[in-house]
Protein backbone atom coordinates (compact mmCIF):
# COMPACT_ATOMS: atom_id res chain seq x y z
CA UNK A 1 0.00 0.00 0.00
CA UNK A 2 1.60 3.42 -0.53
CA UNK A 3 0.25 6.55 0.30
CA UNK A 4 0.95 10.53 -0.67
CA UNK A 5 -0.07 12.19 2.92
CA UNK A 6 0.67 11.55 6.49
CA UNK A 7 -1.16 13.04 8.47
CA UNK A 8 -1.68 13.29 12.80
CA UNK A 9 -4.61 12.89 14.16
CA UNK A 10 -5.63 13.31 17.45
CA UNK A 11 -9.37 13.36 17.52
CA UNK A 12 -9.84 16.84 18.09
CA UNK A 13 -11.74 18.91 15.80
CA UNK A 14 -8.65 20.98 13.67
CA UNK A 15 -7.27 17.28 13.17
CA UNK A 16 -10.04 16.18 12.06
CA UNK A 17 -10.87 18.65 9.37
CA UNK A 18 -6.88 18.09 8.48
CA UNK A 19 -7.51 14.56 7.91
CA UNK A 20 -10.58 14.98 5.65
CA UNK A 21 -8.81 17.87 3.76
CA UNK A 22 -5.68 16.07 3.62
CA UNK A 23 -8.06 12.36 2.16
CA UNK A 24 -9.92 14.60 -0.39
CA UNK A 25 -6.52 15.31 -1.86
CA UNK A 26 -4.82 12.10 -1.70
CA UNK A 27 -4.39 8.76 -0.56
CA UNK A 28 -3.59 9.58 3.23
CA UNK A 29 -2.31 7.26 6.21
CA UNK A 30 -3.48 8.48 9.50
CA UNK A 31 -0.99 8.48 12.65
CA UNK A 32 -2.43 8.95 16.47
CA UNK A 33 -0.12 9.41 19.50
CA UNK A 34 -0.51 8.02 22.71
CA UNK A 35 1.48 10.52 24.96
CA UNK A 36 0.37 10.71 28.38
CA UNK A 37 -2.12 13.25 28.20
CA UNK A 38 -4.59 13.37 30.50
CA UNK A 39 -6.99 13.53 27.43
CA UNK A 40 -5.66 10.84 25.57
CA UNK A 41 -7.85 8.15 26.58
CA UNK A 42 -11.31 9.74 24.96
CA UNK A 43 -9.64 11.45 22.10
CA UNK A 44 -8.04 8.35 20.66
CA UNK A 45 -11.38 6.71 20.65
CA UNK A 46 -12.60 9.49 18.57
CA UNK A 47 -9.36 9.27 16.16
CA UNK A 48 -10.36 5.82 15.81
CA UNK A 49 -13.97 6.40 15.07
CA UNK A 50 -12.74 9.00 12.28
CA UNK A 51 -10.67 6.90 10.55
CA UNK A 52 -13.04 4.12 9.99
CA UNK A 53 -16.21 7.20 9.24
CA UNK A 54 -13.40 7.88 6.35
CA UNK A 55 -11.68 4.53 5.66
CA UNK A 56 -8.57 5.81 6.19
CA UNK A 57 -5.54 3.24 7.68
CA UNK A 58 -4.35 4.57 11.25
CA UNK A 59 -1.51 3.37 12.56
CA UNK A 60 -1.45 4.02 16.41
CA UNK A 61 1.84 5.20 18.48
CA UNK A 62 2.23 4.86 22.32
CA UNK A 63 4.96 7.21 23.32
CA UNK A 64 3.55 7.61 27.13
CA UNK A 65 7.31 6.94 27.92
CA UNK A 66 8.36 10.09 26.28
CA UNK A 67 5.33 11.69 27.50
CA UNK A 68 6.94 10.69 31.15
CA UNK A 69 10.46 12.31 30.31
CA UNK A 70 8.21 15.98 29.74
CA UNK A 71 6.63 18.58 32.58
CA UNK A 72 3.38 19.87 31.43
CA UNK A 73 0.00 20.24 33.18
CA UNK A 74 -1.52 18.51 29.88
CA UNK A 75 -0.13 14.97 31.42
CA UNK A 76 -1.14 12.83 33.64
CA UNK A 77 1.87 13.50 35.51
CA UNK A 78 1.48 17.07 35.70
CA UNK A 79 -0.84 19.44 37.38
CA UNK A 80 -4.07 20.83 37.35
CA UNK A 81 -5.63 21.80 33.87
CA UNK A 82 -6.06 25.87 33.82
CA UNK A 83 -9.34 27.24 33.27
CA UNK A 84 -9.68 30.17 31.37
CA UNK A 85 -9.55 32.05 27.62
CA UNK A 86 -7.09 29.40 25.22
CA UNK A 87 -5.09 32.28 24.39
CA UNK A 88 -4.46 33.17 28.04
CA UNK A 89 -1.02 33.34 30.21
CA UNK A 90 -1.72 30.45 32.48
CA UNK A 91 -2.75 27.89 29.34
CA UNK A 92 1.03 27.71 29.32
CA UNK A 93 0.72 25.21 31.78
CA UNK A 94 -0.63 22.98 28.96
CA UNK A 95 2.49 23.48 26.99
CA UNK A 96 3.50 20.05 25.88
CA UNK A 97 7.55 20.90 25.31
CA UNK A 98 8.48 19.89 21.93
CA UNK A 99 5.34 17.83 21.47
CA UNK A 100 4.66 18.72 17.51
CA UNK A 101 8.03 18.53 16.46
CA UNK A 102 8.16 15.19 17.99
CA UNK A 103 4.98 14.17 16.19
CA UNK A 104 6.27 15.87 12.98
CA UNK A 105 9.62 13.97 12.51
CA UNK A 106 7.90 10.47 13.36
CA UNK A 107 5.08 11.82 10.42
CA UNK A 108 8.36 12.32 8.36
CA UNK A 109 10.23 8.83 8.98
CA UNK A 110 6.60 7.38 8.71
CA UNK A 111 6.14 9.35 5.34
CA UNK A 112 9.44 8.67 3.84
CA UNK A 113 9.23 4.94 4.54
CA UNK A 114 5.78 4.91 2.66
CA UNK A 115 7.15 7.11 -0.01
CA UNK A 116 4.48 9.46 1.20
CA UNK A 117 5.65 13.37 -0.24
CA UNK A 118 3.63 15.26 2.13
CA UNK A 119 3.10 16.01 5.95
CA UNK A 120 -0.63 18.03 6.76
CA UNK A 121 -0.27 19.55 10.33
CA UNK A 122 -3.75 20.89 12.11
CA UNK A 123 -2.30 23.53 13.27
CA UNK A 124 -4.02 26.56 13.59
CA UNK A 125 -3.78 30.60 14.23
CA UNK A 126 -5.47 30.16 18.43
CA UNK A 127 -2.70 28.46 18.92
CA UNK A 128 0.16 30.80 18.39
CA UNK A 129 -0.15 32.55 21.54
CA UNK A 130 0.83 29.92 23.80
CA UNK A 131 2.70 27.07 21.89
CA UNK A 132 5.61 28.04 20.27
CA UNK A 133 5.79 24.54 17.51
CA UNK A 134 3.09 25.78 16.24
CA UNK A 135 3.84 29.33 15.15
CA UNK A 136 4.83 29.85 11.18
CA UNK A 137 8.35 30.52 12.17
CA UNK A 138 8.64 27.17 12.87
CA UNK A 139 6.46 25.69 10.50
CA UNK A 140 8.98 27.11 8.11
CA UNK A 141 12.31 26.03 9.76
CA UNK A 142 10.83 22.35 10.38
CA UNK A 143 9.80 22.27 6.79
CA UNK A 144 12.94 22.88 5.66
CA UNK A 145 14.59 20.20 8.24
CA UNK A 146 12.38 17.39 7.20
CA UNK A 147 13.18 18.12 3.51
CA UNK A 148 17.04 18.27 4.12
CA UNK A 149 16.39 15.58 6.55
CA UNK A 150 14.56 13.14 3.87
CA UNK A 151 15.90 11.65 0.67
CA UNK A 152 12.64 12.03 -0.63
CA UNK A 153 12.05 15.32 0.37
CA UNK A 154 9.10 15.01 2.03
CA UNK A 155 7.65 18.49 3.42
CA UNK A 156 4.93 19.97 5.12
CA UNK A 157 1.08 21.71 4.51
CA UNK A 158 -0.36 23.32 7.84
CA UNK A 159 -3.63 24.58 5.61
CA UNK A 160 -4.88 26.31 8.85
CA UNK A 161 -2.10 27.79 9.70
CA UNK A 162 -3.77 31.45 9.59
CA UNK A 163 -7.00 30.06 9.99
CA UNK A 164 -8.80 30.54 13.45
CA UNK A 165 -11.27 27.88 14.68
CA UNK A 166 -14.63 29.31 13.33
CA UNK A 167 -12.88 29.00 9.39
CA UNK A 168 -12.05 25.48 10.27
CA UNK A 169 -15.95 24.56 11.57
CA UNK A 170 -16.87 26.40 8.32
CA UNK A 171 -14.49 24.73 5.82
CA UNK A 172 -15.17 21.41 7.85
CA UNK A 173 -18.85 21.59 7.78
CA UNK A 174 -19.09 22.39 3.83
CA UNK A 175 -16.86 19.00 3.43
CA UNK A 176 -18.71 16.75 5.68
CA UNK A 177 -16.72 16.89 8.79
CA UNK A 178 -18.51 14.95 11.47
CA UNK A 179 -17.27 17.29 14.32
CA UNK A 180 -19.74 14.80 16.68
CA UNK A 181 -17.19 12.18 16.69
CA UNK A 182 -14.34 14.66 17.96
CA UNK A 183 -12.78 15.44 21.26
CA UNK A 184 -11.41 18.93 22.35
CA UNK A 185 -11.52 18.81 26.34
CA UNK A 186 -7.94 18.45 28.12
CA UNK A 187 -9.50 17.17 31.48
CA UNK A 188 -9.22 13.66 32.17
CA UNK A 189 -12.88 12.90 32.33
CA UNK A 190 -15.71 11.30 30.22
CA UNK A 191 -17.77 14.67 29.36
CA UNK A 192 -16.39 17.23 28.22
CA UNK A 193 -15.74 20.16 31.13
CA UNK A 194 -16.78 23.05 28.78
CA UNK A 195 -14.77 24.98 31.18
CA UNK A 196 -10.83 24.49 29.94
CA UNK A 197 -9.53 27.13 27.05
CA UNK A 198 -9.92 24.40 24.53
CA UNK A 199 -13.45 23.78 25.32
CA UNK A 200 -13.70 27.40 25.54
CA UNK A 201 -12.05 27.85 22.40
CA UNK A 202 -14.42 25.41 20.70
CA UNK A 203 -17.69 26.62 21.72
CA UNK A 204 -16.52 30.47 21.03
CA UNK A 205 -16.03 28.88 17.20
CA UNK A 206 -19.47 27.22 17.61
CA UNK A 207 -21.34 29.94 18.28
CA UNK A 208 -19.71 32.43 15.89
CA UNK A 209 -20.88 29.89 12.66
CA UNK A 210 -24.24 29.70 14.61
CA UNK A 211 -24.22 26.21 15.28
CA UNK A 212 -24.52 23.78 18.20
CA UNK A 213 -21.31 21.81 19.50
CA UNK A 214 -23.02 18.74 18.87
CA UNK A 215 -20.29 16.94 21.75
CA UNK A 216 -22.07 16.85 24.99
CA UNK A 217 -21.01 19.44 27.49
CA UNK A 218 -20.96 18.63 31.64
CA UNK A 219 -21.27 22.61 31.89
CA UNK A 220 -21.07 25.48 29.06
CA UNK B 1 18.10 18.18 39.78
CA UNK B 2 19.00 20.91 37.08
CA UNK B 3 21.31 20.51 33.80
CA UNK B 4 22.86 22.23 31.08
CA UNK B 5 22.82 20.21 28.42
CA UNK B 6 20.69 16.72 26.86
CA UNK B 7 22.53 14.26 24.70
CA UNK B 8 21.82 11.53 22.64
CA UNK B 9 24.17 8.65 23.75
CA UNK B 10 23.58 5.10 21.84
CA UNK B 11 26.40 3.56 22.95
CA UNK B 12 28.54 3.96 19.96
CA UNK B 13 31.99 6.01 19.76
CA UNK B 14 31.21 9.20 18.04
CA UNK B 15 27.89 9.90 21.08
CA UNK B 16 30.41 8.91 23.76
CA UNK B 17 33.21 11.24 23.01
CA UNK B 18 30.48 13.44 22.36
CA UNK B 19 28.77 12.29 25.92
CA UNK B 20 31.81 13.42 27.06
CA UNK B 21 32.92 16.59 25.67
CA UNK B 22 29.04 17.86 26.94
CA UNK B 23 30.11 16.77 30.03
CA UNK B 24 33.35 18.48 30.23
CA UNK B 25 31.31 21.52 29.57
CA UNK B 26 28.43 21.31 31.75
CA UNK B 27 25.62 19.40 33.68
CA UNK B 28 24.29 17.04 31.13
CA UNK B 29 21.51 14.51 30.96
CA UNK B 30 21.79 11.33 28.45
CA UNK B 31 19.01 9.70 26.77
CA UNK B 32 19.44 6.21 25.28
CA UNK B 33 16.66 5.51 22.67
CA UNK B 34 15.81 1.50 22.00
CA UNK B 35 13.96 1.59 18.24
CA UNK B 36 14.29 -1.58 17.20
CA UNK B 37 17.38 -1.75 15.61
CA UNK B 38 19.47 -5.21 15.41
CA UNK B 39 22.57 -3.75 17.70
CA UNK B 40 20.06 -2.06 20.01
CA UNK B 41 20.27 -4.42 22.81
CA UNK B 42 24.18 -4.68 22.52
CA UNK B 43 24.91 -1.00 21.88
CA UNK B 44 22.17 0.05 24.78
CA UNK B 45 24.18 -1.83 27.73
CA UNK B 46 27.34 0.18 26.53
CA UNK B 47 25.17 3.52 26.82
CA UNK B 48 24.46 2.38 30.45
CA UNK B 49 28.11 1.53 31.13
CA UNK B 50 29.29 4.65 29.77
CA UNK B 51 27.18 7.18 31.65
CA UNK B 52 28.00 5.03 35.19
CA UNK B 53 31.31 5.72 34.25
CA UNK B 54 31.30 9.36 34.05
CA UNK B 55 28.62 10.06 36.66
CA UNK B 56 26.03 11.30 34.27
CA UNK B 57 22.06 10.72 34.52
CA UNK B 58 20.46 8.24 31.90
CA UNK B 59 17.04 8.40 30.53
CA UNK B 60 16.36 5.71 28.82
CA UNK B 61 13.28 5.33 26.29
CA UNK B 62 11.84 2.87 23.88
CA UNK B 63 10.28 3.58 20.88
CA UNK B 64 10.15 0.45 19.22
CA UNK B 65 6.57 1.19 18.44
CA UNK B 66 8.15 3.80 16.45
CA UNK B 67 10.63 2.09 14.86
CA UNK B 68 8.12 -1.04 13.33
CA UNK B 69 6.37 1.96 11.38
CA UNK B 70 10.00 2.62 9.73
CA UNK B 71 11.61 0.53 7.01
CA UNK B 72 15.36 -0.17 6.93
CA UNK B 73 17.21 -3.29 7.05
CA UNK B 74 19.14 -1.74 10.09
CA UNK B 75 15.75 -2.53 12.26
CA UNK B 76 14.96 -6.16 13.24
CA UNK B 77 11.68 -5.81 11.03
CA UNK B 78 14.31 -5.05 7.85
CA UNK B 79 16.18 -7.36 5.76
CA UNK B 80 20.43 -7.98 6.19
CA UNK B 81 22.87 -5.49 6.80
CA UNK B 82 24.88 -4.70 3.56
CA UNK B 83 28.45 -5.25 4.12
CA UNK B 84 31.30 -2.75 2.58
CA UNK B 85 32.47 0.43 3.34
CA UNK B 86 30.72 2.75 5.45
CA UNK B 87 30.17 5.55 2.47
CA UNK B 88 29.16 2.82 -0.14
CA UNK B 89 25.87 3.08 -1.97
CA UNK B 90 24.43 -0.11 -0.39
CA UNK B 91 24.60 1.48 3.21
CA UNK B 92 21.84 3.14 2.31
CA UNK B 93 19.65 0.43 3.24
CA UNK B 94 20.78 0.81 6.63
CA UNK B 95 19.29 4.55 7.08
CA UNK B 96 16.32 4.83 9.33
CA UNK B 97 13.92 7.15 8.05
CA UNK B 98 13.57 10.55 10.40
CA UNK B 99 15.70 8.92 13.07
CA UNK B 100 18.50 11.61 14.37
CA UNK B 101 15.23 14.53 13.77
CA UNK B 102 13.29 12.12 15.41
CA UNK B 103 15.92 12.05 18.44
CA UNK B 104 16.79 15.69 18.25
CA UNK B 105 13.04 16.70 18.59
CA UNK B 106 12.47 14.46 21.66
CA UNK B 107 16.05 15.77 23.16
CA UNK B 108 14.49 19.87 22.60
CA UNK B 109 11.41 18.67 24.92
CA UNK B 110 13.61 16.88 27.40
CA UNK B 111 15.92 19.75 27.42
CA UNK B 112 13.11 22.40 27.12
CA UNK B 113 11.26 20.15 30.24
CA UNK B 114 14.19 20.47 32.30
CA UNK B 115 15.62 23.67 31.57
CA UNK B 116 19.03 23.19 29.42
CA UNK B 117 19.63 25.15 26.76
CA UNK B 118 21.41 22.97 24.46
CA UNK B 119 21.40 19.69 22.89
CA UNK B 120 24.69 18.02 21.44
CA UNK B 121 24.82 15.46 17.99
CA UNK B 122 27.11 13.04 17.33
CA UNK B 123 26.80 13.14 14.32
CA UNK B 124 30.21 13.54 11.70
CA UNK B 125 31.49 14.18 8.71
CA UNK B 126 31.21 10.16 7.81
CA UNK B 127 27.55 10.33 7.91
CA UNK B 128 27.13 12.54 4.99
CA UNK B 129 27.20 10.86 2.10
CA UNK B 130 24.08 8.27 2.90
CA UNK B 131 22.57 9.61 5.95
CA UNK B 132 19.97 13.12 5.23
CA UNK B 133 19.61 13.89 8.69
CA UNK B 134 23.13 13.69 9.58
CA UNK B 135 24.53 16.93 7.15
CA UNK B 136 24.84 20.07 7.34
CA UNK B 137 21.90 21.41 6.15
CA UNK B 138 19.96 19.28 8.23
CA UNK B 139 21.49 20.85 11.58
CA UNK B 140 21.19 24.60 10.67
CA UNK B 141 17.75 24.04 9.70
CA UNK B 142 16.97 21.69 13.05
CA UNK B 143 18.53 24.02 15.18
CA UNK B 144 16.37 26.77 13.49
CA UNK B 145 13.13 24.92 14.40
CA UNK B 146 14.37 23.63 17.61
CA UNK B 147 15.09 27.18 18.46
CA UNK B 148 11.61 28.37 17.04
CA UNK B 149 9.77 25.42 18.84
CA UNK B 150 11.02 25.80 22.19
CA UNK B 151 10.23 28.78 24.61
CA UNK B 152 14.02 28.64 26.00
CA UNK B 153 15.14 28.58 22.48
CA UNK B 154 17.29 25.76 22.99
CA UNK B 155 19.81 25.07 20.65
CA UNK B 156 21.72 22.64 18.65
CA UNK B 157 25.40 21.80 18.49
CA UNK B 158 26.94 19.30 16.42
CA UNK B 159 30.73 19.62 17.40
CA UNK B 160 32.48 16.75 15.30
CA UNK B 161 30.02 17.50 11.89
CA UNK B 162 32.87 18.49 9.70
CA UNK B 163 35.08 15.58 11.75
CA UNK B 164 35.98 12.19 10.53
CA UNK B 165 36.34 9.21 12.70
CA UNK B 166 40.20 9.58 12.96
CA UNK B 167 39.31 13.02 14.54
CA UNK B 168 36.79 12.24 17.11
CA UNK B 169 39.42 9.38 18.18
CA UNK B 170 42.29 11.40 19.10
CA UNK B 171 39.70 14.21 20.80
CA UNK B 172 38.71 11.10 22.44
CA UNK B 173 41.79 9.54 23.46
CA UNK B 174 42.98 13.21 24.57
CA UNK B 175 40.07 13.55 27.03
CA UNK B 176 39.79 10.18 28.45
CA UNK B 177 36.54 8.35 26.23
CA UNK B 178 36.49 4.73 27.72
CA UNK B 179 36.16 3.35 23.86
CA UNK B 180 36.21 -0.56 24.91
CA UNK B 181 32.76 0.41 26.94
CA UNK B 182 31.47 1.29 23.40
CA UNK B 183 30.03 -0.60 20.23
CA UNK B 184 29.78 0.46 16.53
CA UNK B 185 28.67 -2.96 14.40
CA UNK B 186 25.28 -2.95 13.29
CA UNK B 187 24.86 -7.13 13.24
CA UNK B 188 22.27 -8.39 15.72
CA UNK B 189 25.32 -10.17 17.59
CA UNK B 190 27.22 -9.98 20.55
CA UNK B 191 30.31 -10.03 19.12
CA UNK B 192 30.99 -7.12 16.37
CA UNK B 193 31.47 -8.31 13.26
CA UNK B 194 34.29 -6.63 11.32
CA UNK B 195 32.46 -6.43 7.99
CA UNK B 196 29.28 -4.06 8.25
CA UNK B 197 30.12 -0.70 6.69
CA UNK B 198 29.58 0.80 10.63
CA UNK B 199 32.51 -1.52 11.73
CA UNK B 200 34.97 -1.04 8.82
CA UNK B 201 34.44 2.85 9.39
CA UNK B 202 35.33 2.31 13.03
CA UNK B 203 38.58 -0.26 12.43
CA UNK B 204 39.94 2.65 9.85
CA UNK B 205 39.73 5.18 12.32
CA UNK B 206 41.81 2.91 14.89
CA UNK B 207 44.66 2.29 12.15
CA UNK B 208 45.14 5.78 11.50
CA UNK B 209 46.05 6.75 14.79
CA UNK B 210 47.96 3.79 15.29
CA UNK B 211 45.85 2.14 17.85
CA UNK B 212 44.35 -1.04 18.79
CA UNK B 213 40.53 -1.20 18.91
CA UNK B 214 39.98 -2.53 22.58
CA UNK B 215 36.74 -4.03 21.42
CA UNK B 216 36.59 -8.35 20.31
CA UNK B 217 35.66 -8.70 16.69
CA UNK B 218 34.82 -11.82 14.76
CA UNK B 219 37.19 -11.15 12.29
CA UNK B 220 38.86 -8.33 11.32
Amino acid sequence: MSYEHVVSVSGGMDSATVLRYSDILGKTLAVNFTYGSKHNEYERECAVRLCQHFGIDLIRLDLSNVGKALKSNLLLSGGEIPEGHYEDENMKLTVVPGRNMIFTSILAGIAESNGAGKIFLGIHSGDHAIYPDCRPEFLIAMNDAVMAGTDNKVCLEAPFIYSDKESILRWGYEHGVPYEMTRTCYKHQPLACGKCGACQERLEAFRLIGKTDPVAYEEK
